[in-house]
């Protein structure tokens, strides 16, 4: 990424990390990196061109690649904490994180549930958020996430179908859809069938629906939740709102999501990451595929644009 | 079919139809026909090769290709009946039904909803069925179907779940897996995630899942619903069990369920048909791909085999 001359131009990268692992990463990268360094209290200077705040916590014989340890948990667990305390700050516009191995933070974090989890609490944060599966040209949200199947239709309401659709239209209008199709899954078998397997489909998800139409937002729906990715796949739609977690998870695997990208809507400034694991099994092999993080990065420098020129109107 | 050297050697197959009708479809599709031709009230000769059973209840004329008339819903109706009989007579072995245009279907009778309730009203049937979803190497079966998603949880019982198995067990042994590799789907996110989304996937899908190891059944699970189907896709598994109907449908439409077959187990003889629709659109083109049709044909014959089999055992 840092060396991505197309990246480069589009936003001024900060790296965070230990200056002799990144010249390890680069070499089995292939790489040559022109970087500015500078020190990890040191103010970040003016100008273009990427920076690496080198934080000098790990030393290269510290670390095992492909191995489980807990220096390896303090090393991404500060330099996480550290990217959210720029952005906090105000000093950099988002955040991209590469992907953490859950594992090793919480060698380190004891507590670590999930990057939302600990972000909520570190910021702290107590909006409402949003998370988003990005394939290309199919974005995926959901009303409800991780909630048992026997407590989902009850939070099926016009309310937070409404409220996931504005999210969803905000985030996605900010990554440059304009507009973003939103198609609506239902939540119901057949999406109820005209209320023979559920009412929720129509007393809830329909008036939600004819709401976001009133704000402008171009969403349809609900539509039956077995065809309605089928013709996202085609084209129809640039996003599906999902009513439960596996509506759109048990999709968005089939379609390869293990190369897409997970961004988060709704905190003061955009997140993404990508979507895969941290590959042990490949590390320091030279063959990973840089695709899904240089996506990531790519939806967080569209999105913070957004948010700049919103605030600037 | 009636022309597939294959299907012929390894079934009679007895059509039921007009004569009329029949050759206009063979002289669409290029196909010569040799077929010994019976009355609709003629016994069922001995001997070997292919029956017509000529009906002739629609006459050439009276056929509009790619339209809704009463007519044709009638002569459908009046085909599938007449199946049924024969093969609860015990005059034949195996059902399989050529896709049905519902709203002709309906035509012709008002309260017609679906086969499965029609059957299950003119056999009559009363015992437990079984629908299966079936593409090359993946059949997806499930515990509940037409149900709202608010009542979904309260039927994902240890004995729902082990009836599942069993009835999927039986299906696909006849259909020739020995033993089918069935991987069984968890009702919650993750599973349940050890308990944290929802009991179920512990207190009665776990010991289900115990119950049809101890019977001999090859079954595994539960496992998170939204890689299931990547690992089954991958080959690990012969088969899915879900436990709601958008569980399975979702992964199977994007898997290319269009060109699949639908069985039903747990009637008195195996009823297979292509799970695709009735093709309007190309009707009379002579571009329609058969393979639905004789994979669903295929699959009744191995199931009838077995049942054989079994009844002389």
């Amino acid at each position: 990424m840092l060396a991505d001359a197309g990246l480069n131009r589009s936003a001024r990268i900060v790296a965070i990390g230990d200056a002799r692992i990144l010249a390890g990463g680069a070499a089995v990268a292939g790489v040559t990196l022109d970087l500015q360094v500078i020190g990890e209290n040191e103010a970040l200077p003016p100008g273009h061109g990427p920076l690496l705040i080198d934080v000098r916590r790990l030393a290269a014989e510290d670390v095992r690649r492909g191995t489980l340890a807990k220096p390896h948990g303090d090393a991404a667990m500060a330099n996480f904490r550290k990217g959210l305390e720029l952005a906090r700050a105000g000093l950099v516009d988002a955040v991209t994180f590469s992907p953490f191995n859950k594992a090793s933070m919480r060698l380190s974090h004891p507590s670590y549930e999930d990057e939302v989890v600990f972000m909520n609490e570190f910021l702290p944060f107590h909006g409402v958020a949003q998370e988003f599966n990005i394939l290309p040209g199919l974005w995926n949200a959901r009303v409800t996430s991780h909630v048992p199947i026997s407590g989902v239709a009850p939070l099926i309401t016009r309310a937070n179908v409404l409220r996931g659709l504005k999210l969803t239209h905000a985030a996605m209008s900010a990554a440059g859809f304009s507009p973003p199709r939103i198609a609506v899954a239902g939540l119901n078998p057949h999406a109820g069938d005209g209320g023979n397997f559920g009412r929720e489909d129509i007393d809830e998800i329909e008036p939600a629906v004819r709401d976001g139409k009133a704000l402008g937002i171009a969403c349809e729906g609900p539509f039956p939740s077995d065809t309605v990715f089928v013709r996202a796949r085609k084209g129809e739609f640039d996003a599906v709102l999902t009513m439960y977690h596996d509506q759109g998870q048990i999709a968005m695997k089939l379609l390869g999501f293990e190369a897409g990208v997970t961004a988060l809507g709704g905190y003061p400034f955009p997140i993404t990451t990508a979507a895969h694991g941290s590959a042990y099994d490949i590390a320091g092999k030279g063959i990973a595929n840089p695709g899904a993080m240089r996506n990531a990065m790519e939806i967080a420098i569209h999105m913070a644009a957004a948010d700049k020129a919103a605030r600037a109107a």
